[in-house]
């Protein structure tokens, strides 16, 4: 089964994540400047998901760039990982809403969280299926990203029983830590190509 | 006539009605978690509309797989699965906010049947397309898995009207019933290699 | 420059349309079957739009598998037909919001009326850019379907102003006209390929 | 990395950001046509950015087309471009239901300028990855036309201030300046062939 349906199913429910987000925020009913300052925190909310869901996608485009094999267990992990992603709208949109409060920004943190466990089972599914010495495996590699990513979402869930400005300044941290151009793959696939 | 564009169109329509569904959860307007709480049962009626619509991409996949002619006939059996499929988010969300009361949870099974039903006519439609030593033909056999889950809707169905929980358990059964991987049609696909 | 990406964005944007509409239906607020009745009308104006949307993707799949150039005007003859498609969702939920009355039902037949307008704008646009001799250009012939089409919205919009229900039916049957299958395509495809 | 599956995302976005548009345009209660006028506003405000989206659709498939390299770059430039675009549907619906008022013009203005430049980024970014001597380097030339739009988008939204109706004046002339079809490309690519 080759993965091109896949990959288009992927684009199809990750574009309309990306897009119905910005349905969270409506345009105000007045028509002065003062009136827009009630979508801010809607429209702070979105950029931070809109950031995620793009890093999401760009990994995702990478992975499957690195795999071949399309097996059931990989089609229901990828269910599975565009389950939590749509779950980004409802948190994103309960996070601006209440202006960053303590619990929306929890509940945000454990989407994200389990966004990230739900790519993990996936990247597992793609490598069971590709074998231990293949390219996606070799591209990974120890996944520290990855990992500490996992770790840094659940601190931050803490930490925002504390302050939410800290655990928005730890979802802001792990955005910028995978905009930061992820190179494995692209390495891995030129190192193979070379040897 | 390929078909490449009717594989393209019903993965758009499908990423949009698995995607839309989560538009019917509203974000709580208080920001306690005791808010989110009236959330719970449209959340609980997502995720099992999601396995059901995901459980459809991945067989409407596999089925598309396995054939090669795409008539008119065809088309319009597509479409017509398409519409009761779309027709999801709004039982999912009746039965959702009612929190699962008799009558939406027999019509949420009304559209399970129905999308079964028209599920039918198409791989009918397919069949016709391919004739009766096709691949798929062989592949589905005697399809019992498709006839009990009919039966078990309209079982549910009554049941609903006894007992919501006994239409709902009918239904995750159901549910679990094609989770578990249905390799009629990737062994019929591999037999005929082999031969 | 291809078709290929012409035709996904169309899908794409009729995808959408097709799947919006069933936004429309909100559930209702009560539980019992009486509440859904009021449903009813917006879902009968939901099926004769998803068939007439569903008409143009199977005419626009038909027209574009017999073409080959893309030139701007097909690329904005093109934007144009799916502007008139996008007012389906408006046209469509106000009439069965307001019980198919009188004016909406004529607004609705004027929606119609523009779409097959666009749709021989994109035709002509099509054979322009094929030439005269073009097997679209021969598969079309004189057309009689469209150009009856038009006539019969032009009268509907008039009866609806008599009687709203004699503009319905002749929305019905125009629709049903074009489920009749349209073999003039396929049929011209197959006769060039026999000489 | 190919520039298919980026084709196929943008494709996905920008159908769905001219598709919700429409879900701004709300039926209205009555049945008369006087109630369809409170309507007007919001539609004319979504024909304006109907024909924004179309023509930056229209460009970008030109542009990529032109185009061979995908970077890190590039997809971040795509996205950056697709978040701006993300925006039309709310400075458009503010704008349509203010019947034009002077701020949110002007805020319509700020996106549309916004969104001109994220399109230079990407330009830029395609130009970096195609190289100095590249086709599309080659094509787009001085690009006084973008230049142009960014200083009258700059002017609109400071006549705004004025009238709201100038500033609309602009948009509208701005808008008919792209639709004239451009053919830089279209003619960079055909002498480059004839060479």
């Amino acid at each position: 089964m080759g993965k091109g349906r896949l990959e288009a199913f992927s684009d199809g429910v990750i574009a309309i994540i990306i897009t119905i987000m910005v349905l969270e925020m409506k345009p105000p009913h007045g028509e002065r400047f003062d009136d827009l300052l009630s979508v801010v925190p809607v429209f702070l909310s979105y950029i931070l998901s809109f950031v995620y869901v793009g890093i999401y996608w760009n990994n995702h485009h990478h992975m499957l760039h690195a795999t071949h094999k399309v097996t059931g267990f990989v089609l229901w992990a990828n269910l599975h990982w565009l389950f939590w992603l749509s779950l980004f709208p409802f948190a994103s949109a309960w996070m601006g809403e209440s202006h960053f409060a303590t619990n929306p920004t929890a509940v945000y943190g454990l989407v994200l969280f389990m966004a990230a466990v739900a790519y993990f089972v996936l990247q597992f599914a793609l490598i069971a299926a590709e074998g231990q010495n293949s390219l996606l495996k070799q591209a990974l590699g120890r996944d520290w990203k990855g990992k500490a990513s996992l770790a840094l979402y659940c601190l931050a869930i803490g930490l925002a029983f504390l302050s939410p400005w800290l655990a928005q300044s730890i979802y802001i941290l792990v955005a910028i830590m995978w905009l930061v151009p992820d190179r494995r793959i692209e390495r891995a696939i030129m190192e193979r190509e070379a040897t």
